[in-house]
């Protein structure tokens, strides 16, 4: 049988997610007993807090199936209002729990919002770098993509007028990363007034990609959904915090035509989002250590950032970068020392036990640049990681 | 905006799932404080083993990412390991960890398996009755359906000669599902080689699902895999066996070139599946635990389908049935005493406080049957719905 011929068209177009490769050949020289120093992790290091944990552990020695049963697609009731709440108490937005709808994680998130809004030969506007797991999905779902280049120099600002020149009849959304993956930048006040007068206007949908949301060092969030509600989609995960990010679970919340089909499509995609995560979840937002817990993180975090921004600074004098202002990683530009991020990446892995992601991966125009994670690594090695960068920089230049 | 016209066209032909319809009825009822008793239910009532359980808080305790970190998209070797062991001791089979695919549960496992081979215009071949969930999955992929009758008179078994008719040059699977839900019936041997040298001869895939594979009362598990390595994409789920099905966790096996497809899809929909069922089902399938857990859930099991084969019988002398061999329902029609089971499931709910799910919902010429769950109701209280069905069985009648 001509297996490959028995495939479906579509699915012949999907690739290996990029940080998958990396994370293969990552595999490779750990099997041969490489410290390979990962500052390609877009996940935390701090697990959740162990008081939460220990309730769950106690839940699961009780004889019953509550823990383990199917919940409603949605989510369950208590999750739903415990982050009802808790974006009242962290951004004074006023979402109804049935306007929530719980999911298996950001990516779900993503998938499930795609499949719901786009057609074949609609167009999706993605800011250019941005985080590279919409390209794929927007692609899968035959729309086509069309790019907004930001700019380093005045620290990844979204120029409105730029943007609006990209807006045809066909634009059926916008996707902003906010705080953003790579850059950790942050989206301004007036920028997002201007977005979702646009957005009405131009009538398309922002996809508000809010998974750093509690991850910020300077500032604030700004939640999207309060400009313009029946415009917003708002796209959440718990991976980054409370730090559970293989356990897949994450929230969309936005006007409820457009999650009562979100839900039916995730619904179609697994059923119901995973039950332990969701008891796991509600107890720690609606306990007194949720806070806390921001905090301590966003302390470690920061502090994290500050000796990498110091390190790159003191190791590579002509890399060129804006210090993130939330998020895990520090997008930079290398184009004084490398051409080639793919093929850096690569060099830096094999020739000096060092991980990063290409900037190839976020962006058409910084293809010399690499993402920097400072949370994933213990404070030491950040600072020997990011030496290592340097060397490999210095070595590449010169071959 | 016009919101509805903003959505994809394929989204919308998506309807909520039957089962959650009555789940939706049953909510209602019981915030009335009604007591209902649930013979609709597609899941288990013994939670997993306690000593796995003890284990995983232990794990709970430790102060390391391990536990909670995204994990490969393909699964963490060691359960596809332990997978690959207890196929091979269960069923004699052969299948490298490699060509196994962990998925965040059954749905995804549907899901992301027609995803990668269905084109639109495709043919699929049902069972009438079969699970309800293909059907729905099988048009959004824009494929069309072919149900081929089996009759309760020779026990729901497949005719090959009558499949033949069926088949044409579009036709790009069968699905077949044994131990079937809702029949209880189970493939044999000689139908699953009749049908494997079909696959070949006709050039399809066999997609079988073996969600209730270790869940049987008599004789054993047929497995298709076997008799035709590249033809059969086996779809499972750890909801049935070890019983976490709100945990989201089953697997597939098949031909390499197509586990790497579905990985591929899967890491799309939901990127990894979720690590913490991941590490509990690798310990309970490498415990000793494993198979005195199964016979202890089939012994349980076994006498309340008895319990329940005796029920109908002394209640509804009328109802005809298959007594299942293996999953967990009793397929009984009804014709006898009403004429559409979807009225009389919701006039059983409302009246009589029973739940079950209705036959239309598994085919198109039973649809004066009910499926009836025996395994998730304590005894007392399945012989009671038991009674209750009977009662609005003969009060429908009389209406």
């Amino acid at each position: 049988m001509g297996i490959v011929r028995n495939l479906s068209d579509r699915i012949s177009a999907l690739r290996e997610s990029p940080t998958r490769r990396i994370d293969a050949i990552r595999e490779r020289l750990r099997r041969e007993n490489r410290d390979i120093i990962v500052l390609s992790a877009g996940q935390p290091s701090i697990p959740p807090p162990p008081e939460i944990r220990a309730i769950m552990a106690e839940e699961l020695a009780k004889e019953s199936m509550d823990l383990y049963a199917y919940t409603p697609s949605q989510g369950i009731v208590e999750l739903r209002e415990a982050v009802s709440e808790d974006l009242k108490r962290l951004g004074s937005l006023d979402v109804k729990p049935d306007d929530i709808v719980i999911v298996a994680g950001g990516q779900e998130a993503m998938f499930a919002t795609l499949m719901t809004i786009l057609n074949p030969g609609d167009e999706v506007i993605l800011m250019d770098p941005t985080y590279f797991g919409y390209k794929p999905l927007i692609e899968y779902f035959g729309a086509r993509i069309k790019r907004l280049r930001l700019s380093m120099d005045d620290g990844f600002r979204i120029n409105v007028e730029a943007l609006k020149e990209l807006i045809s009849s066909r634009t059926k959304a916008i996707i902003l990363v906010s705080p953003d993956n790579p850059t950790g930048s942050i989206i301004s006040e007036d920028v997002a007034k201007a977005l979702v007068d646009l957005a009405r206007d131009k009538d398309f949908w922002i996809i508000s990609d809010e998974a750093y949301r509690t991850l910020i060092y300077e500032g604030s969030h700004v939640y999207l959904y309060k400009y313009a509600p029946e415009y917003v989609i708002s796209l959440n995960t718990f991976s980054k915090d409370p730090g559970i990010p293989g356990w897949r679970l994450g929230f969309v919340y936005g006007p409820r035509e457009i999650t009562s089909r979100i839900k039916l499509a995730a619904e179609e995609m697994t059923y119901c989002p995973p039950s332990f995560a969701q008891r796991f979840v509600a107890t720690y937002l609606r306990s007194e250590v949720r806070l806390k817990h921001i905090k301590y993180v966003v302390e470690q975090y920061r502090a994290k950032r500050d000796t990498a921004v110091e390190a790159i600074r003191r190791n590579l004098p002509e890399a060129r970068f804006v210090v993130p202002k939330g998020s895990m990683f520090i997008f930079v530009d290398l184009s004084k020392y490398i051409d080639d991020s793919d093929k850096f990446a690569e060099f830096a892995m094999e020739k000096y036990s060092v991980a990063l992601v290409p900037g190839s991966y976020f962006s058409e125009q910084y293809k010399a640049a690499v993402r920097v994670s400072f949370v994933w690594e213990r404070t030491d090695r950040l600072v020997e990681g990011i030496r290592r960068l340097a060397e490999a920089a210095k070595a590449y230049k010169a071959s």
